[in-house]
C-alpha cells in the first residue's frame, strides 16, 4: 500500500485538475438545453477511462442520455466488481445563492465547490482514479472491474432499466459498488443498507381562461391558487402526517431492535438543527429525526407557483397554479400504487370551480440490502483501515432508483459505500465535497479492491 | 353638436394615431426599471394638453411619479369640472400570453389592444380629446375645466393623498369626473356609485438556511411551502368564506331594496361563466355573483411561489415560500384594521418549524357616492343621449384608492362615468378597448360638459 499512497500523494494536484475539468461540464440531465453538455461529460469519461488503460471503453446509447462502459478483465478466477456512478447533475437554481458559480469549481477551506462535486461526479471520479493508481503502481488489478456510468440518475434513470435488462451478460459481476450515499457525519463512514423509493407527480390547476382583475371578479370565481392550497393542505396534517388514504398501508413497522440500532448511532438532533438553521425540527409524531428521514415515507411539495411573483402587488386572480410533489417511499411501498393513491385523493378532494390535471414523473422502488454478505464485511474493514473507526450501517432517506433495478435484475450484493457528507448540499446551491474524504476515499476503495479478491467468483 | 360630431369623425384617425403613441410608452409604475418611461408618459400628456390650448400646464413632483396638471378657466360664473385620470399602467406579465406585444398597440375587430388601452390611458385620452373638440369647434368651453392626471394609480396612489391635501385650492371644483370604471356590459353604460377598498400584504416563509435534499431531510424538517399552504388555507373555507377573525365585523349588510336594485340589472351569470371559461362560478354562499363582486369583501391570493418551478422534478425541500394577498373591502371596513386582523391571524396560526414575516403594500378605503346630486342626473342623461338606453347605477368590485381621498378632502360630488367593458382584460394579457365606446364616449363627455354648465358654481 505504500507505493499506492505515494502515487496518490504525488498525483493529487493532477487528479484535482482533472476533477475540475469534469465538474466544469454543465451536464444537467433534467434540462433539454444541456443535452449536448450531458454528452460532453460522457465523452470526458470515455477519454479518461481510455487513458487509464481500460478495455472496451465505449459510449452506449439508451434512448436518452448515454451510459459509458469500460472493463478490465485480466484477473483470472478472481471476482468481478461492477462499479456504478453517474455523470449527470441536478439543476443549479436558485443560481443567485451560489457563492461561486456552480460550473466554475472552487477549492476553499479544504472543500471543492461545484454542482456535482459530491453528487456524483466527485465520487465516481474517485473510483476511476483508484483503478488508475492500482494499475500504475502494480501493473494490474487484484480483481476484475467493470464500469457503468450513466447520465440520467437525476431524472430517475429512465432508460437504465431496459439497458440493464438487455445487457445482463455485459454487466455480469459478483459485487456491485456504488458511491452515491453520504457518510453518517464527518469522520464516521457509513455503508448504506437501505434506500427510500420515489414517486413524483405534478398538479396543474386551471381556473378562468386568463388572469382576472381581482376587483372586477374577486369573490365571484374560484382562485386557482386558493384551490391548489386547499388541495395540497388536504394531503398533510399540521404535524406532518400524510393524509392520503392508504399511504401507510404497506409500510413495514420498525422492529424494536431496529429502533435500538438507530438509537445507538447517537445522532445529534441539536447539531442538525443548528446546521440547517431551523427554529425546530419537524415531522411525524412518535419518531426520531433519523427514523423520519430513513425509515418513514414522506410527501413533500418541491415547488409551487401561480400568479404574480414580481415586486409589490398585482391585483389579479391567477388563472393557473402549479405544484410539484415527490414522495419518498420505504419497504414495501410501491411507487405506482402511491401515485394512484395520490391521484385518487385529488379526484376525491377536488376544489370547486377549477379543473385539475396531474402528470407523473420519476419513480423508483425502495431498497433493502442483504448485509450478511461477505463483501459487506470487506467493505466495512476497508473503511476502518483508513478512518480508524467502525463503519455505521445506515439507511438513507434518498432514492437511487436504479439500485432496485440492479437488485431485481442482476441479483448480486450491492454495496453503497459513500464518501459524501450529509451537509454537502446535494441538489442545493453551494454543493461541495470535502477533500479529506476524497483522499481517504481513494485509499478506502483501493483497500476494498485488494481485499475483495478473496471472495469466490461466479463461474 | 353637429359640428362637434363632424370634427370627431374627421379627426378620428389622427386621434387614434395619437393614442397609439401614448400607449407605446411602457409606463409601468410598479417596476423601478420603468421609472423613466413613466415620466415620459407624463411629458407626453403635458405636450398634448399644451397643444390643445390649456393654461398652466405643468408636471408637478410628488415624491414618486409626478402628476400632470392643466386648466381652462375662462367660463365665468360657470361650474368647474375636475377631471382625474392616470397615465401609469399595470405590469404586463405573463408576457407570453399576449397575442400582440403590450406596448405595440394593434387595432383589430374594432378594438385597440395594448396595456393601458382601457385602464386608463384610453379613457383619460378621451377627456383630453373631448376638450380639444369643444375648443376647436366652439372656440371655448361651456364650463371651467381642470385636469389632474397621475402616475401612481396602479401602485395605490401612494403620493396623491398628500398632494391633494397640499393643493386643495388648486384642485377646487364643483364636480369631479373620473373615467376608470367599466360599463355594465356592451351597450349598457353605467355610472359607478361605490368602489371596494383595498388592503394588501405579502407573506414570506423561511425554513432551513437553504433548499434541502428531500431524500436526506424529507420528513425531518418543516417544508416552507407546506407551511405556507397550511397558513393560507386557514384563511378561507372551501366555499370562499374568509376565516380571518373579525373580517366581516364592519361590513354593512345588504338592505332588501339594494338587493332588489342589483337583481333588476338582470346580470346574466351564465354569460359570464362562458366568457371566463370557468366550469362554474364560485364564492360565498347566499350571495349572487354581483353581490359577491360588488358589495362583499374578498381575500385573494394574487401570487404564490417557492421551490422548483422548472421542467420535470427537483427533489428539494424549499427553504422559502412566498404569497401575495389582497383584500377588496366594502363600507365600513378599514384597510389598516383589516391588515392588522390578517397579521393577528398569521401570528395565531403560525405553522411549526418556520419563521414568517409580513409586509404591507397598497391600501385604499372603500367609497360610496351621493347619487342624489344633480350632476349625476346630467351625466346619466348624457349617456342616454348617445347610447339610447338608461344608465345603470352600479357598484364596482375594484378599488380606486384616490377616490376616497378626493371624497374626504375635496368634498365634491364624484362621478365615475366609465367607458370600458368588464371583459377588456384590465390588469391581464391582451388588454383592449372597444373603439365603439371610444367614439360614443367622446360624444357622451361632450354632452356632459355642455349640460353640466347648468349647475351652480361654488363662489
Amino acid at each position: 500500500m505504500k507505493a499506492l499512497e505515494e502515487y496518490l500523494k504525488k498525483n493529487r494536484t493532477q487528479h484535482l485538475n482533472e476533477l475540475t475539468k469534469f465538474l466544469q461540464i454543465p451536464s444537467v440531465s433534467a434540462l433539454s438545453e444541456h443535452k449536448e453538455d450531458v454528452r460532453a461529460a460522457a465523452k470526458w469519461i470515455e477519454q479518461s477511462l481510455n487513458d487509464t488503460g481500460l478495455d472496451k471503453v465505449c459510449i452506449l446509447e439508451t434512448g436518452g442520455h448515454p451510459v459509458v462502459y469500460g472493463e478490465w478483465l485480466h484477473a483470472e478466477d478472481k471476482p468481478t466488481i461492477l462499479i456504478y456512478g453517474h455523470y449527470d447533475v441536478q439543476p443549479v437554481d436558485p443560481i443567485e445563492l451560489w457563492e461561486t458559480p456552480p460550473f466554475e469549481p472552487d477549492i476553499r477551506d479544504g472543500k471543492i465547490f461545484a454542482r456535482g462535486a459530491s453528487d456524483d461526479k466527485g465520487q465516481t471520479f474517485m473510483h476511476m482514479k483508484a483503478i488508475e493508481a492500482l494499475l500504475k503502481t502494480k501493473g494490474k488489478l487484484p480483481v476484475n472491474v467493470k464500469f457503468l456510468i450513466e447520465g440520467e440518475e437525476e431524472v430517475g434513470s429512465i432508460h437504465l432499466d431496459s439497458f440493464v435488462e438487455e445487457n445482463q451478460e455485459l454487466l455480469k459481476a459478483d459485487v456491485l459498488v456504488i458511491s452515491d450515499t453520504p457518510m453518517l457525519e464527518k469522520g464516521r463512514p457509513a455503508i448504506c443498507t437501505g434506500l427510500r423509493g420515489l414517486s413524483s407527480i405534478q398538479i396543474d390547476v386551471k381556473g378562468a381562461k386568463g388572469d382576472l382583475h381581482s376587483g372586477l371578479y374577486g369573490g365571484g370565481v374560484q382562485n386557482s391558487v386558493h384551490a391548489l392550497v386547499q388541495l395540497l393542505n388536504s394531503m398533510r396534517d399540521e404535524e406532518g402526517k400524510i393524509l392520503i388514504e392508504g399511504f401507510y398501508d404497506q409500510v413495514q413497522d420498525l422492529l424494536p431492535n431496529e429502533r435500538k440500532q438507530l438509537e445507538e448511532l447517537n445522532y445529534d438532533e441539536e447539531i442538525v438543527k443548528k446546521e440547517l438553521e431551523v427554529v425546530e425540527l419537524f415531522g411525524e409524531k412518535g419518531y426520531t429525526m433519523l427514523e423520519r428521514t430513513w425509515v418513514r415515507p414522506t410527501l413533500e411539495i418541491n415547488g409551487i407557483y401561480g400568479g404574480f411573483q414580481g415586486e409589490g402587488v398585482k391585483t389579479v386572480i391567477p388563472s393557473e397554479a402549479h405544484a410539484k410533489i415527490t414522495c419518498r417511499l420505504v419497504p414495501d411501498q410501491d411507487p405506482d400504487q402511491i401515485a394512484t393513491l395520490i391521484e385518487n385523493h385529488i379526484e376525491k378532494n377536488k376544489p370547486a370551480g377549477v379543473t385539475i390535471t396531474t402528470t407523473r414523473f420519476d419513480s423508483g422502488k425502495p431498497f433493502a440490502a442483504p448485509v450478511e454478505n461477505e463483501a459487506f464485511k470487506i467493505a466495512a474493514n476497508a473503511y476502518e483501515k483508513v478512518y480508524n473507526v467502525p463503519v455505521a450501517f445506515t439507511r438513507m432517506g434518498g432514492s437511487i432508483p436504479v439500485v432496485e433495478t440492479f437488485d431485481r435484475i442482476l441479483k448480486m450484493p450491492i454495496i453503497l459505500m459513500g464518501f459524501g457528507l450529509p451537509t454537502e448540499n446535494f441538489h442545493a446551491p453551494n454543493e461541495h465535497f470535502h477533500l479529506e474524504n476524497f483522499d481517504k476515499g481513494l485509499l478506502t476503495i483501493c483497500h476494498f479492491l485488494e481485499d475483495v479478491n478473496q471472495i469466490s467468483a461466479k463461474k
